[in-house]
């Protein structure tokens, strides 16, 4: 069967259904007596997935393993499920290729940097809630990013993710063949987040477009790599084309994040804070105690959703 | 200045000189007054680089941060700069994005997975070398692959790393436009790395093309992602027609590690181990202790390649 529009979408009924678990897009899953998730270390030969999993509900993914492992004795602590003593086993221990941390209905997991390395974790991470038989999950990725004509330390909630050329869309080569997918993530996910930020009244949060780019470097327009072939004014007026076509930060994973979750049937955000004015500079050049409680923010709105969402704010 | 071919190839001046130092392809790196690699959390403002890595050689480099530190343990070793005991500090323990080891000449960094992640950590070591003041390095990726029409546990020297569609080439976005740079490798280096593999005759070693993809499952035509939309046949047709091209193994990480090494002048080379035979299978599921001992094949093999470069042999 060739990849096609019409296997890409999902139907209206799906969409509605109440209880709303994983779509496996992969008929062969379904043939296979057992499935190792290489990049996890674990399997549904040696673990029980739905004992272990099938209470989660909302799955939080980060670039940094320890940000994750932080965001977990956080939520822990703000849903009463922890103390500030508790030391969270790491799940995936087996490997240190990502590492993923529970309590309760959330899953934290680091997801490292970059398209294929988010991609690797989120086909792993999807077929482990399926095979937990989990149903009506929210994932949201809390992150870092670059801001365009932001305050540095504003929280961006990504409308759509875009790529280089600004367009709403995820290129995947399947095959040795380019597939288009969309990267839309769920519009009122993204307004209860900003009603939340409201609610805590803790830092500027817009909601804007997201540029994702397959590098840090030449990609975003940085003039401070190894290799950089253009000037300061060709970079300006990239960022300012970006903007003004609705872009507010870039980072380097939600195209993907955005278009897998979509195929999956599950309900998406991302949420990142800005490090930096990409119009001012280039260098990450803020205090590290400064950098720590901008990381914070992400976490701080997400956490404020869950306990709203479980009914304990 | 528009990205160009002329501004993109190496003279042969420049190749042949005898002190080869790294050639940084960016005017603007001169005009900053300290340069901090983020990602790295070293920066020329608090770190005094020459003295640190002004005598670094060979750098090593792959995925997991675990198996680099088992590297320069074991390179210690072999080049009577250390014992068992030994423990070797992680000179990224401010940042949890990269890990990095050194004992003498060789330097071992760890960087991730897929083409953004180790462009990333690229980006901060070429500039890390060229601020150390570094001469004649040689820089080897060390990883893991999936093979093609190989015995597991057979190492692939790559002579040439392709995309998706078998182009000895890398797309690489900049300011939203696409240039193509060249994957080239050192041949010499190559048919050194094979002359050492037959020195030491302890496993397969062949020398042959590597496909570098953006995605571990569709990406790598894989049965067993949480998408799939292709069947057996076409996957099977896809990867024989790799195989035909002259693909041996397939990997993430290859294309931009050349692209970006030839840009920069430095010798480099591609040395991974293949973990499966790709037309029997797709799930890694050999056991733990096979798998770690495949994993030691590169690092056998370019630990003596360093041994004998340095006449220790």
């Amino acid at each position: 069967m060739a990849p096609g529009v019409s296997n890409e979408k999902k139907t209206d009924d799906e969409q509605s259904s109440k209880e709303n678990f994983i779509h496996l897009c992969n008929p062969h899953l379904e043939k296979m007596k057992e499935d190792f998730l290489y990049h996890f270390a674990l399997g549904t030969g040696t673990h029980d997935f739905p004992t272990l999993f099938g209470d989660v509900k909302f799955v939080c993914v980060g670039g940094s393993p320890s940000r994750m492992k932080a965001f977990i004795a956080y939520i822990a602590e703000e849903l009463g499920l922890g103390s500030p003593d508790c030391d969270y086993p790491n799940i995936c221990a087996g490997t240190d290729r990502y590492a993923m941390y529970k309590v309760g209905p959330v899953l934290s997991v680091s997801h490292g940097m970059g398209i294929p390395s988010i991609s690797i974790m989120l086909h792993e991470l999807i077929k482990l809630l399926y095979h937990a038989k989990c149903s009506n999950i929210t994932i949201i990725r809390i992150g870092t990013s670059g801001g365009i004509g932001l305050e540095p330390g504003s929280v961006v909630i990504t409308r759509q993710s875009v790529d280089a050329t600004f367009k709403p869309q995820f290129e995947q080569v399947v095959l040795g063949k380019t597939v288009i997918r969309s990267t839309n993530l769920d519009e009122q996910l993204a307004k209860e987040l900003m009603q939340c930020s409201k609610e805590i009244n803790q830092f500027n949060t817009v909601i804007g477009n997201t540029m994702c780019t397959l590098d840090f470097y030449e990609g975003q327009g940085r003039l401070d790599g190894a290799i950089c072939l253009y000037n300061e004014e060709e970079k300006l007026q990239y960022l300012k084309e970006a903007y003004d076509s609705g872009v507010r930060n870039i980072e380097m994973e939600s195209s993907v994040f955005a278009a897998m979750c979509n195929l999956s049937g599950v309900k998406a955000a991302v949420v990142c804070v800005t490090l930096l004015n990409r119009l001012e500079g280039d260098q990450i050049s803020s205090s590290h105690d400064v950098l720590l409680e901008y990381q914070q923010r992400p976490q701080k709105l997400v956490g404020y959703f869950i306990k709203k969402s479980l009914g304990k704010v």
